[in-house]
């Protein structure tokens, strides 16, 4: 309890420790949580995602870079980064992205960096990065980026956090757009095509607005595949426009960094922010429920007994639809 | 019952119908997967993944084209094709290939090919790809590859689902290997690099040779992460090949093919064949456990109730670990 206290005072060591407590489900961790979650519900969250190597690191931290100038003659906002990146004893790249970005940033008591790993199942993964954004949004955060390395189901998954979504695209070789490959554009608000500086720019930037333009007329002939695109219908009037920044040189990023409060203001403006953030809320829910409801159904099966079950499937007297039956109805509860 | 009969003569059209009851998990589908399982399990399962651009199409198209030519005195396989691709309103680039692809092989009897798509929810592709390979393996077919499009855990769970995995990746700009960024380099049993014909493949062969030495130098000084990485230790004796291949001319497919039928050789007589098929089955179980208990959790829940709970949380008045708690509480079996 004294954690979450001192966080909400605004402590940052005592938040590096919570986040931790909470990365690792503590009971402790619960508990802050459980504690702080009123707090909620203030910060901007935004999700950037997109293919390796499109630069999303740089951007941003040119963009954290963006939010910490003063706007008009208000304070400064606070800013967090959640970078999310998968494991791999392979490799340290997305760490080495991460300390470099420290570094740049350090020294700067308005910003708060943290990276996450997936440490295997993805479930997890994403229902631990809404934990941590919880606390750093009770924590008094007013913009909180959460980036996400990778392309894939992963990268939308946790982009569902979010409440604007930039999705990065690099200039490729004529309309090779990477993040149509991996199914990730229609999540975005904000399409951004970073390192606007090399060739084939113009081409990525056409095939885009084309992508969208097809995409719309789409929307209108087909059934709404998505909650995420339902709220999207419901928070109409914004067009999702496609911006050109090149991160190494600053290039682009105050624009960029304007339409993101734009879409803040649209979605204030348009009952959209709720929207999202029940659907968000909702889908932490239900994540929650099934690993609590596995949970719970692992302490009334004997592991003998779930071996039998097993050892048939894998002799393959059983299938797998039957031998879920057949653990499901010896349960006791 | 008269599909899944048929399926076992080996008829097509059969084969065709069933796969969609199974894809859209109707009663018929799931009663007919119950009695093709006890054939299942003799098909050697590839999976091919690999980030966008790498040309996975193409690699699979020329393998199933090598794997169909007569071994020794044998006859040919029968090879089966699953290409899973993510949907997107914006994109039909996923199954162009896949129609330019049917074009080049039909007239193949031999060969059978089907595209999924993601529609939404991952855990569902994985569990509906899983039962799809199983009616494939059950019809008979020897070799079946496992295609995904994208990059990142959701390849990494689909991947899980072959005894044999194949990581693609394509020469880029110096040491950068997609792959490793998404994560999904430490599945591959074989790593291979397409496009050799292209420039800078030699540093992206050397990069990727770098990152295997650090790994096992890593296994070593680590604690495992996952049941597959334990796989891999006790299938121990496997020297994972870095390959180039050039799917356009077919350069280098032949001794991709041999190195897939030695991978199948190694896992049959080190017993990983075994392992992996056990792991495998392990996952979809408890998949399809997970799905099962939230649905028979649903039944017991009015949607007042849930609603109710849903507007404490959305209202921030408790929180989602105590929404749980609240929802788990009031259930009544």
């Amino acid at each position: 309890m004294e954690l979450a206290k001192a966080v909400l005072a605004g402590e940052r060591l005592a938040l590096a420790r919570l986040l931790t407590q909470v990365e690792n489900d503590t009971p402790a961790g619960r508990d802050a949580l459980n504690e702080l979650f009123p707090h909620t519900g203030k910060a901007h969250l935004v999700g950037v995602t997109g293919a390796p190597g499109t630069g999303k690191s740089s951007l941003v931290s040119q963009l954290v870079r963006a939010f910490r100038q003063p706007q008009d003659d208000k304070d400064p906002v606070q800013v967090a980064v959640v970078a999310v990146d998968p494991t791999s004893p392979f490799t340290g790249g997305a760490l080495l992205g991460d300390r470099v970005r420290m570094r740049d940033l350090s020294g700067d008591p308005g910003v708060f960096i943290r990276s996450m790993a997936s440490r295997g199942a993805l479930g997890g993964l994403a229902q631990r990065t809404a934990a941590v954004v919880q606390v750093l949004d009770a924590a008094g955060f007013d913009v909180i980026f959460i980036e996400t390395v990778g392309a894939g189901q992963s990268e939308v998954d946790i982009a569902r956090l979010a409440l604007t979504t930039l999705v990065v695209e690099a200039p490729g070789a004529g309309d090779d757009i990477q993040a149509s490959k991996a199914g990730i554009l229609e999540i975005a608000d904000i399409l951004v095509v970073n390192k606007a500086d090399q060739p084939g720019v113009d081409s990525t930037v056409r095939a885009l607005q084309a992508m969208l333009g097809q995409a719309e007329s789409a929307a209108g002939k087909h059934l709404l595949k998505s909650a995420r695109q339902a709220q999207k219908q419901e928070a109409a009037g914004w067009e999702i426009p496609v911006m050109r920044t090149t991160a190494t040189s600053g290039e682009g990023i105050r624009d960029l960094a304007k339409a993101i409060r734009q879409h803040r203001t649209h979605l204030m403006d348009s009952g959209g922010w709720q929207q999202r953030d029940q659907v968000r809320l909702q889908s932490e829910l239900e994540s929650l429920l099934q690993s609590a409801l596995l949970n719970r159904w692992r302490d009334t099966v004997s592991w003998e007994r779930y071996q039998q079950t097993l050892d048939l499937l894998t002799n393959r007297r059983i299938s797998p639809l039957q031998a879920v039956e057949k653990l499901l109805n010896n349960k006791q509860l």
